[in-house]
């Protein structure tokens, strides 16, 4: 496997991935197409197992390491999805896992990691660095270090999605003019645009980011890797990276046609909706692209959010013109690791702000 | 087709079926195993179109009207579910619908039934009856009558379930070795029944009810169709049938194994476990059969409730002896049709008091 992953690394990330990972349904609900204006696709990436899309890249990873690491072990760093899925795919795999997440992750993801027998060592997210932190205990273990996007064997396991969207498209007779995916390093997002390139090349692909954190947006209007401010904050807790990825990046920059930026609170508003109509669970980061797919409604009766969004090479995205030339508008739904109480807190504020 | 349906009828149902129901997951998750002590099985019917396996058997049933008889219309009684499903497969097929719906039923499902196009007419379900109110239109109107539950089509639908969950536990290498089954009426359960006599008829089926409304397993104990007692309560407003059905119940007595009765603080318990382990929105009486498998773990660190149950032709069904011979159990998570805030209202008080 070559620094960048190729469309080959994908098709053989699925080949590895059959009988692992669950092939997530594509849903339509006539709800939610009503609230969007549009036809509406949704990948239930929650069911898919850890409870997030992050299993499909962890699992790739550890099965193309040597006996000797498996032996050794492996060391990952993550706000909690990640680390849960890179936690199930080592135990499966016989692999002993350390996992660093910060000490303000959600409760729920730590105690999942933990169930999954990993070791787990806190840190302070907004004070110490996760990936210095990670590769010293790589080093003095000899681990190997699982990072959570920018990574060939990732990135190509995340991409076994666009892979089943295109075949699920062909079986239920669906033309998608456009991909929105929810973004943190771009791992998710990069993964699919590399699948679609062959797959669907047709389709667009649009990274969708929380407010604060809209760095691929950024980073794709000005052609350059950007940071976020440091004192930015979110509830979107899976979507917090810094900067797009090193190997992300560029494969965002030749295929994606821009970034949605969503606010918290329209991510909320997903997360009922969600529950309402398709009957799932969804933690914040894992609504924004439904959330920008609702928003295609705003002011027509939909969603009660307008979205903004940069297009690749500069310029705003306003009232999505032109979205998906007219095609059904796929989203990632993609990830579900929210306890109850909280999910209940978040939607309860969501109603009450209308 | 003959007034009992065969299990030619529920493959005929099937073939109508395809491309229009959704092939609901089956799902495993080990944090529900370890709850249970065994292996478990989630059919995921919350995922099927309108919230409910209910949609299966409206649209068989609508799918053999003539077409004068479509031309007509029809009118159905429900309390929610196969309202909202007989609205939508009408209006699919272009046939009118009148749908006589309980004051009382959730106010998502009364609107969710209005706004697939049907003409909604509510009833008091403590003070009317709704068999009569029911007939009355269909002899005024000209109307066919599309029942709940008791009607061979309406049966043979829901018993596509039970093909697709033999064909699932190939595909997946599980064997099963008990189904558990929400039951009211009994259309469900009698409909897995008639499919798995001959796809898998080594395994066991139990109906599984709310405690209050046990007419099931106090019939198949007895022998006899036995009725609720008129003051009883439930949250699981999907279960509220006050006997097993004509036709349905003689196919349960010759295959169902027993009932088992869930108290409704059991039910939303297992709606919040399904909520943060299956990433699943299920309504009380959608989550009776989980509760039920859960409940198999009671006393040995999972469920907090113990299930109590009544074999068919007598006798009481303690901690469950010998349920499933095993073999993995397979829950239906039949219904999803509750709003976010009275989910959280429900799982809320469960969760306060434990």
């Amino acid at each position: 496997m070559t620094s960048s992953p190729t469309a080959e690394d994908v098709l053989a990330a699925r080949r590895r991935l059959a009988g692992r990972a669950v092939r997530t349904p594509l849903l339509n609900v006539p709800e939610i197409d009503a609230l969007a204006g549009r036809r509406v696709l949704v990948k239930a990436e929650v069911l898919q197992r850890t409870g997030s899309f992050k299993y499909r890249g962890a699992f790739n990873r550890l099965s193309l390491l040597s006996d000797d690491e498996r032996r050794r072990g492996v060391v990952a760093y993550s706000s909690g999805n990640h680390a849960q899925a890179v936690a199930a795919a080592a135990r499966e795999l016989g692999i002993p896992a350390v996992i660093i997440m910060p000490r303000d992750a959600p409760t729920l993801k730590i105690e999942n990691t933990r169930r999954h027998g990993a070791e787990v060592i806190l840190y302070d997210r907004w004070r110490e660095s996760r990936e210095a932190i990670g590769e010293e205990i790589a080093r003095e273990r000899g681990l190997a270090l699982v990072k959570p996007f920018d990574d060939p064997a990732v990135i190509a396991g995340q991409g076994t999605i666009g892979i089943e969207l295109a075949e699920q498209a062909v079986q239920q007779g669906e033309r998608i003019g456009a991909v929105l995916v929810p973004c943190s390093g771009g791992g998710l997002a990069a993964g699919i645009a590399l699948a679609l390139e062959q797959a669907l090349p047709e389709t667009q692909v649009y990274a969708v980011e929380p407010e604060g954190f809209d760095d691929t947006a950024r980073s794709l209007a000005a052609g350059e890797r950007l940071r976020n401010a440091a004192e930015m904050r979110s509830a979107c807790d899976a979507l917090l990276a810094p900067s797009p990825g090193e190997i992300t990046f560029p494969i965002l920059q030749r295929r994606a046609a821009g970034g949605l930026v969503v606010p918290d609170a329209a991510a909320f508003a997903a997360m009922a909706t969600a529950f309402e109509r398709l009957k799932l669970a969804l933690e914040p980061g894992g609504a924004v692209a439904l959330a920008a797919a609702i928003g295609l409604g705003a002011g027509t009766g939909g969603g009660a959010w307008k979205i903004r969004g940069l297009r690749r090479g500069g310029g705003t995205i306003d009232q999505y013109d032109g979205l998906g030339g007219g095609g059904a508008i796929a989203v990632i739904c993609s990830g579900g690791n929210i306890d109850h109480a909280t999910f209940c807190r978040l939607t309860g504020e969501a109603a009450a702000g209308h």
